[in-house]
Order: structure tokens, then sequence, then C-alpha cells
């Protein structure tokens, strides 16, 4: 299968995040794609870089001025007296304000959802190739190749169309999907990160024409908190076309599978003229923020019954922060789903 | 003038707030009650303990469920494993998310707007405590006193029915102003701090028994960003009920004066039968986190003024962080008012 790489991502480096009001080191850090590229590499996948698509694509997603923030945030932030590290919300406007600061700190709090989503040097760059990456997977997919992977980081799926967060910014998945729409009847996303994919359906949220599909660790207690509870089904014409199967803590490959076999079959009948997934490796036992207990033979599982539904297939990387398992279990999937190919 | 205060304050001591993603020394400390303090005691005001009055007035302002909140959120981040120092948000919900989680990590996001309101052992008991010292200076004021002050720490003025942050929890001059309304007919609230008074705002926006209004920085570039502007006067029944008058940076004692004239004409013009005043003394023109440049002297004509409306007052503490002024421009303050009242 053809894996989409840039090094671009190289440039988004932000050492630390914060979480529970004390600053940590970041758990989406640039070896997770030297892991991942590592393992397309020995399995003898053929690599290549993105085009260019310009800026058509991301417009077509997201909001003029979250686009202008993110590409200014950096410069801006930077002419603040004493900047900190990094681009960094600190007061949101919650549910009873309205206004629309034009400064930047406040700008920050009204793009951006979390402390999870610095804008350091080189983040607005490394997040337009991410975006490439999936559209041009999207692209080798659109002009016949049968699958193809394409090797995001950062990651995408947790950024609405005017608002960021949880390490993504640009919403790479979306991207890729809204481009295909562009010339294929309609196409179902399924989300298998362990966390849900908030930003994703945020975007398809009033559309019958992309069914979004999420299988993720339960909300209630446990990132991104208020979305992907069971009873968002979408809204207006969207109505119908979002399921969330949020899962229990402490659940094992035989209870994701489960929900997997419920996603797909929700896909299957949709009937969809291409598929998108995003995929996670964060449910993983042993990662290290995840709830979940799937194994690396359960992500070859999940890669064979997804392979299985024979649809053509754009896979979009998003989360998985066990380093030492992360090449492992992206192998683990892709050997799956090549196998289900036959 | 009868000064309200008690020692519980010092139960609340964050040593830190997040601001710009970095972790800085908190600027509402300890220290600033007991300069106010000192300030009242040295200018021979007579100082008395509030009273408690229980769960009811802080439940006619605030929703249930954040009362709980904020009465359990130290008891149960204590739980968690590895807990942090304080209870601090770091997810928000957004425009786009409205689920509500049951756990500790999002309800912090969904309660609390900012990084600078983090609740500690004994926040509860303080943020009781300056409620009511609130409502034992407005039962001063309806039991025939002219005037009384509040010596609240920590400050209200940003924490909305639901929502805290911007160092408050329970919004004393709200739950004041509540009060004295269940035994007389309509009451203003004036607040010169130099932080917009969403949290009051947000509480009376819908109210026109309740007139709101409030000098500030221009929150356009400061905090709280995403309310204080001048188009914003209310909703519903509060239609026309609320005034802002934003001040460009730098603003000095006679532009400070100016808006102060306007928001006492509004005052006056609503006929109030009596005024609750958010007293800040973060428009002084040293002050840390200040924009303005109001003066000492400038502190004693705001006081003049406000004493020369004649109403039945309470004086309710707000910001102001400069410690070595704090006490001088106190007592500029109270000396100013009980000037103007003969």
């Amino acid at each position: 299968m053809k894996t989409v790489y840039t090094p671009a991502h190289e440039r988004h480096r932000p050492p630390t995040i914060l979480t529970r009001g004390v600053v940590v080191p970041h758990w989406e850090v640039a070896r997770r794609a030297e892991e991942l590229l590592a393992a397309v590499q020995r399995d003898g996948h053929e690599v290549v870089e993105p085009a260019d698509y310009g800026r058509a694509p991301r417009a077509a997603v997201h909001d003029p001025g979250y686009l202008a923030f993110l590409e200014s945030a950096w410069i801006r932030w930077q002419k603040q007296e004493n900047p900190t590290p990094a681009v960094q919300p600190y007061a949101h406007p919650g549910r009873h304000m309205h206004g629309r600061p034009t400064g930047i700190d406040g700008q920050a709090g009204y793009y951006m959802a979390t402390g999870s989503a610095p804008i350091v040097e080189g983040t607005w760059e490394a997040a337009m190739a991410a975006a490439h990456a999936a559209t041009h997977a999207a692209r080798l997919v659109l002009d016949g190749e049968d699958a193809a992977y394409a090797l995001c980081r950062p990651p995408g799926h947790h950024a609405f169309s005017d608002l960021g967060g949880g390490f993504c910014y640009l919403n790479n998945i979306a991207i890729a999907a809204d481009y295909m729409r562009r010339e294929r009847g309609r196409v179902a996303i399924l989300d298998f990160d362990v966390h849900h994919g908030n930003g994703t359906q945020g975007i398809f949220w009033r559309r019958r024409d992309v069914l979004f599909v999420s299988l993720h660790g339960d909300p209630s207690d446990y990132f991104p908190f208020f979305a992907g509870y069971a009873n968002e089904i979408g809204e207006g014409d969207g109505l119908g076309f979002n399921l969330n199967l949020p899962l229990a803590p402490g659940a094992d490959d035989a209870a994701f599978l489960d929900a997997l076999d419920r996603a797909l079959e929700a896909v299957r009948h949709f009937a969809p003229e291409a598929l998108l997934v995003s995929v996670g490796f964060d449910a993983f036992e042993a990662d290290p923020i995840g709830v979940l207990r799937v194994t690396t033979p359960g992500f070859g599982e999940i890669g064979r019954r997804i392979g299985a539904v024979g649809l053509p297939t754009v896979l979009v990387q998003e989360g998985g922060y066990n380093l030492e398992a992360l090449g492992a279990n992206l192998s683990a999937f892709l050997g799956g789903f090549a196998g289900a190919r036959g």
C-alpha cells in the first residue's frame, strides 16, 4: 500500500502541553512518525511525498478566521513582551460570552479548546503538510489505488471547523473526505482512535453525504469529555448520519471488535463509494494515555475486518503514543487490512 | 463605615495560576486582604465578622450543579492517581460540544473558564465566607446603615451562575444584590474593577430589576476578552439594563472619571433603592496586571462621586494587585466616599 509521508511534520515540535494545571512532556512527538515510517519501510510499502494541494481543500472545511489565526498565531505571539514558548489559550469564552477579541491572547482562547494544542514555530507548516498528505492519499484512491495510508502528523480529528485542540490543528481526514466528495458520491468515515473524533463529527454534523462512525473510550470521564456520547446522532440534514460507540474503560479486543462490527454494519448500510479511516493506536493496552486494552493482534484483526468491507479506502493516521509498540501495531493493522484484500 | 471581614479567606491559598501556557505566581494572594484590612483599621473603621447566611443566598444566584462541583472538587481531585496541586481545567466544551461528563477532569473544564481559578483545599470555605461577607454588608444596609464595605476575598465578579474563572468562584456582589432585592425594589450594580464584570453581567443579563454598569479596560485585547463590549445591553426583560463602558488602554483619571459620570448618570436614571459597587483597585497606574492609569487621588475622586449619588451603598471588594498601594487606594476611595456623605 502506498504510504504518504513528508518530513515536514518535524517542524512541529512543542516540547510540552498542559494537563490538570501542570506542564508535562508532550506525547505527540516527532518520533511517533519516525516509528511509523520505519514500520512501513520494513514491511516494504512504497513511500511517496504529498503534492501541494493549495488552500482550497482546507478552506472547504475550515473557517477563514480560524485558518488566519493558525497561520499568523506564532508570529503574533512572538511580538508580545516576553512571549512564552508556545501559543496557548488560558481564557475561554464558555457558554455565556459571545464577544470576539482582536488580540492574540483572546483569540487563542477563542480558537483553541484545550491546553494540549500549543502552536510553535513550524506548527502551521506541519499542519498544512499533514492535510496535504491526507488529501494526497485521497487523490491516489480517486485515481484508482485500492487503498492508501497517510502518515499524518500532527493528527487532525479533534479539530473542528473553527476550533483546534487535543494535539490537532487542521482536520486531515475531514479535508480528505470533503475532497473526495467533490468527485464521488457519499463517503464514510470510521474513527477507531481511542479518543472520540469530536472535530470530525462537528464538521459533518449537519451533512448526510458523509457518514461519521466512531469507536472510542467513554467520554464521561475521558477526553474529549464533551462529545462522543451515544445520543449524538447528527442534526438537520445530518440527522442519523452520526454514530458513536463509546466503550467502557478496560474494553478488550473482543469488546472492541464487537463495536467495530456494529460500526462496519453501519458503513455497509450507508453504502458509500469510499471509506476513510481515522487510524489510532491509542486503544492499545499499553498506551500511556489510553483507557482500553486492545492488543497488537487485535489491531491486526481490526485491519482485517476493515479491509473485508471491500471499499476503496483512505487510511489517515491519528493518535497512538506508545513509541515502542507503534510500529508493530501499524504493521499488524496494515497486514490485516492487506490480507483481507487478498 | 462598617467593614465586613473574616480571616476565612486565608484558607484559599493557591500559589500559582496558568497564563499563556505557563505556571506563574498567583496575583490574588492572602496578603491583599491583610493590606486592605490594615488600611481600614488605620482609618478607624469598625470591623465586623459576617454571619452565616446559609445556602439560600448563593443558591438563588448559582446553578446547583456548579455549587456541587465547587463544594466537592478538591476532595474528588485528591482521589485521582497522582493528583496535581490544584483542580484546574484543561479541556473546554467550546462552541460545538454539549455533552456533560461525570468525571472531575471534564467537569473542571465545564465549570471553569480559565486557568486562573484553581481550586485548592479551603477554596470552597473561603468562597462561601466571601459571599457571606457581601451578604452581611447588604444586611447592614438593609437594616439602616448608610453604607458598608465587604472586604471579600476571593473576589467574585467573573463568576457566572454556572461557570467560574478569573480568580472568582462565587459571585459575591450578585449574591448580595439578589439578597437585597428580596426586601427592596430595584438595585443597581456599578463595577469599576479594571476587568469587565462578565459574571455579574451574565447573572443579571435577562433581568430588569438589577441594572449592571461596568467601567473596564477594552476587552478586545484584555481579560475577560469575550465580554464587556459596548454592544452588550442585555436581552429579553433585561434589554437596556446592562451598560458597558470599555476604556482604551492607558486611560487616565480624567478619562476614567468621564466614564464614571456616564455610569452614574445611568444609575441615577434607573433610580434604584440601593447601589452595590464592585470595588477594584486594578485600574491603578501601577497595578501589575492593569492597563489603565488611575492614580491614588483618582480613587479618592471615584469614591467622592459614587458617594455623592446619595444611595444606600454596599461596597464589595473585587481586584487590585499592587500590594504596596492597595491600602492607600482603599483609604483614598473610602475617604472620598465618606466625604461626599458629609
